[in-house]
């Protein structure tokens, strides 16, 4: 049966795979024939193109849908979640993988009906990894079903992170030491492949039992959100409680024993919300 | 025109390619038919035959040549590197992502001459990815020629390295130290995919500008070696100096200035070193 939101699931699906060309190209063919040094205006260009084109093609077939996207908020436009159907789009997840060529670069489009999270679509673009998923559907890798890791031992488990682009020492410094602790659990290891999108499908997958990080954004993690509930997986705040989409953090794990174990290892602080205005009134 | 030890090159590649097809098997079949919780077995296992079924085959073509080979060594085999032709092998490198079925698990097979590296194979299996290279002649990923970045601001790069499975206090206090004086110098990010084989080969596919990591054994980076270095970077101690192969440490980089300059910043300690006889006489 059909899913209550198939139309714009299968919309999605067809632009993040287009996206993903688009950015795939770029990676292979563009960031060869220049240097690397300036692959900045490259990635600025490509963010804004793809994320243009996906709104374009939306506006066109659902005129009433509403859009978060990450190049619009960068432009000025609001950040915020009503209870329209809502589009919130990173047309480039990964965007240092992007300028290297490192080959995690995601296309994340979540897509949101009265606050609640309806379907999400990441693309791995490099890799070709298409993985869907809609709420009480299921999740697929390429048309494969998904399913987290059964894993209960933290000290069996593998849990992914980021350093993050935040280099003040202060958030630095809590970073490191989650990290440490985390990892004197002792986990297996940590692991991180510089997207968080991809970080949500590698704990969907079950190759890594959780996923955490504080300071990404909305539209980094909407997507992947569906597909690690849809899982199996749980979703939470890093210092416990439900995930607040808009609170630039998160907690992804395989089930609810190794979320919270994590959780008590992770130093949180708050970083300014997504949904605060640019410019507030005084 | 063929290099001097084609015939071995060329019987690496077919090996690897073999021994890569039974470690995917693994990690895609039986992987999931098992608890993963047990599949410290299965690794344990893989390794042993892969190991076996490699140095059976060469010794059936090159009766006159040496091993030193990850498994071998575990079980008592001594670890020297003589000037015979020699095979430096990791039948499986990248054990906990193997365990947790995480993409990225290499084989690797390095082969000295004289104590010369003369070539290197890495077979980054699920990714299905065939990295090789000889001395003068070039490094390649799938038949396409391999070059390093041409990156020469440390702070326009991405280093990788990893955690390591030491969780000695002292010890994981100065790879955290070394990580984050290198992220705040500051670099776009530190990555890392579990595989020192494989981290080596994103350094010659120029995805990352550097490797660094210290408590690596010589089959982890003797084929990597080969590779970063045809493709045009750098191999040195982290205290600067040439590599030493048995040092269990390592720097690979795409050029002096990039070394240079994270050498500086690491927090260098000495492991016991892998040709330190196993019972050394009192």
């Amino acid at each position: 049966m059909p899913g209550l939101w198939q139309d714009a699931m299968d919309h999605a699906v067809i632009l993040a795979r287009k996206a993903g060309e688009i950015v795939r190209d770029a990676v292979q063919n563009d960031l060869k024939i220049m240097c690397k040094s300036s692959s900045v205006d490259l990635v600025t260009k490509t963010d804004q193109n793809v994320e243009q084109l996906i709104i374009t093609s939306v506006k066109e077939k659902f005129p009433e849908h509403r859009f978060i996207g990450e190049e619009s908020v960068a432009a000025g436009e609001p950040c915020v979640l009503t209870d329209k159907p809502t589009w919130i789009i990173d047309p480039v997840d990964g965007t240092t993988n992007f300028v290297h060529g490192y080959p995690f670069v995601g296309i994340s489009i979540g897509f949101a009906v009265n606050k609640t999270l309806e379907f999400g679509v990441v693309y791995s673009c490099i890799e070709d990894k298409m993985y869907t998923a809609q709420k009480g559907k299921g999740a697929f890798c390429n048309g494969q079903p998904l399913n987290v890791s059964d894993q209960k031992e933290i000290n069996q488990s593998i849990v992914a992170t980021e350093f993050g682009s935040d280099r003040d020492p202060e958030v630095v410094a809590k970073i490191f030491s989650s990290m440490r602790k985390i990892l004197c659990l002792p986990v297996h290891g940590i692991r991180g492949v510089g997207s968080a999108a991809i970080n949500m499908c590698l704990v969907a997958s079950g190759c890594v039992e959780a996923y955490y990080e504080i300071g990404v954004h909305c539209w980094d993690i909407a997507a992947g959100a569906v597909i690690v509930s849809e899982a199996g997986g749980v979703l939470k705040d890093v210092e416990g409680g439900p995930m607040d989409l808009m609170s630039r953090r998160v907690v992804a794990a395989n089930n609810e024993v190794i979320a919270e174990r994590i959780i008590k290892e992770i130093e949180a602080f708050p970083p300014v919300r997504d949904d605060v205005p640019v410019n507030p009134i005084q």
